[in-house]
């Protein structure tokens, strides 16, 4: 692969391509946060697009492309579940046949709804399989274009209008948060984000069991763990994918972690205060905010709200479980203030 | 009381008052609803406004005309919840004091949120208390001004810039769908699209088992029934408001019902598929569209969610409940079509 140095150019052009197709998604604000955090936050709220994550815009932006090329027969992808989605409704989109690999426990809601768009879905145990070598054999034997979930030009540029966007409707920001699995959106963000605004502060935000990001930044080089066990299943990638680390390490201000307590709890604070369905890895930005691990006080912060898809059963178990706001000393005190 | 007339004056007046302090709230589409209801629809978020539903819009413009009375010593009014919650946030924003008479089986969150904001709660039994009678002697005892949660000009004037927004965002619309209560957003609403778009069907929605408007509306004067007992707390109101009815007579094409699985349904499909908290009351429209109660195929149509305060132990017990998406086939097919 020729590491093709992607630009705020390619972004731009993707986001021509995206336009009419995928939703401009709302920014909301909320004042009891802002309090609570102390800053101005703005919540790029991605839980909204179409197919209820960013996924949509890199799986669209990369489709496109080879949509353009004669002799394409389909396209082959591996994703615990919003790629997924994201790659078979692009696919739908485009009429290209699509192949997606979801791990064994990947949300049923997420594998049902890539099956509806007519994807054919390959189930791979995720502790066991090395899926980008079985994704690497699948395409060859059968002849499909490989789009990886994040390690890919066109994808990358995709996820990075969610920032254009963002910084586009609401000016000057000093800081920008954003989830991290592989590294698509935070790649993507870091770009956008430091093109327009050269002194801002980029965040990527994993979970503390599977923080190979935060790794990866202070070795310098790209750190390979176990699959990690953890509630946002959209950040437990086990490395950083090429692309994706060379844009982070020039970029990115600092990687934090936070805890699956946290993540429930801000899902919670989203569900209650800010009335959206926001899933574990959308979480992230608002858990570390709230544990207060960012230095954002008196600060312009953008929030980059990943995805929103949790299935209802699930929902009714975390809403359940008593690790709740109140659990929290720390955030219901900066929530009743 | 004086019949004073109101206008879309009145509306764009109050307009000017909410700018800069209460949200101006996003519209989202689906193509999925679109495509299941065949028509489209512009969903205006009031359960994204601040304390959660329409009614900051009407609270706000109300109190905001007696802060300007020099021999305010505060205000009294009587709410479910939602006005509640409006009123005692309003207050503090004006810097009045507020005692607000809640009934017995409020919302724990909605009681909790208007004590938070600062007000005096009292409760009274729904089932047993006059609570127009109690609140008329309370006002005298106490020297307090009263804020109805409906009947007043200055409420559905405030209640009328839903409309007013949408329609400025939107363009035309062939219909508009509101939950029906008391008739404070209705009438707003009424007033708004018919004079901005003479030809528009105005439809309210209540809850089957408390579907004093319909018969109001058939009968040609306000009827007024025994407190219902459903769902959605926002809409049990047992009589319209004078006021309300006076414009609702006039420019309302239908009223038409819903029963409570229908809301719940509708409230999951809000959650699953638009990744929003809606409560049961704004889920009214949805669940008259979804179960094909309303002649709109090929329209576009306005549809305000009008609040979103659900309290999370109810919310983990609704997604329980087997009455879901799969028990209405109807919906189920139109949503996998």
């Amino acid at each position: 692969m020729t590491l093709r140095r992607i630009t705020v150019d390619d972004v731009r052009q993707a986001a021509g391509g995206l336009a009419g197709t995928a939703h401009r998604t709302p920014v909301l604000t909320s004042r009891i946060l802002n309090d609570a955090v102390g800053a101005s936050l703005f919540f790029k709220c991605e839980n909204l697009q179409r197919g209820g994550a960013f996924k949509f815009r890199g799986a669209y932006t990369a489709l496109r492309r080879l949509a353009k090329c004669k002799d394409v027969r389909g396209v082959l992808t591996y994703s615990s579940g919003n790629h997924a989605q994201a790659t078979a409704l692009t696919a739908r989109i485009l009429n290209i046949p699509a192949v997606v690999m979801m791990p064994h426990d990947a949300t049923p809601s997420k594998v049902a709804a890539t099956i509806e768009y007519g994807a054919e879905v390959i189930r791979y145990h995720r502790h066991t399989t090395d899926r980008e070598l079985l994704a690497a054999e699948l395409a060859g034997d059968r002849g499909l274009a490989l789009v990886p979930p994040y390690d890919d030009p066109d994808v990358i540029a995709g996820q990075g209008t969610v920032a254009l966007e963002l910084i586009d409707e609401v000016g000057s920001l000093d800081a920008i948060i954003v989830s991290l699995g592989g590294g698509g959106l935070l790649a993507g963000t870091a770009l956008s984000a430091r093109e327009l605004l050269p002194r801002i502060d980029v965040y990527g935000i994993e979970p503390m069991a599977g923080n190979d990001g935060q790794q990866s930044l202070k070795a310098g080089r790209i750190v390979r763990i176990p699959p990690p066990v953890a509630l946002p299943e959209g950040a437990l990638a086990t490395h950083l994918g090429e692309l994706n680390f060379d844009i982070i390490r020039r970029n990115v201000t600092a990687i934090e972690t936070v805890t699956d307590p946290e993540i429930v709890a801000a899902m919670r604070v989203f569900l209650t205060r800010m009335k959206l369905l926001v899933e574990p890895t959308g979480a992230l930005p608002l858990a570390a905010l709230l544990s207060g691990k960012l230095a954002v006080r008196g600060k312009r912060v953008g929030v980059i709200v990943s995805g929103g898809n949790v299935d209802p059963d699930r929902l009714a178990l975390l809403l359940r479980e008593r690790f709740a706001e109140h659990d929290f000393p720390e955030v219901a005190h900066r929530l009743a203030n």
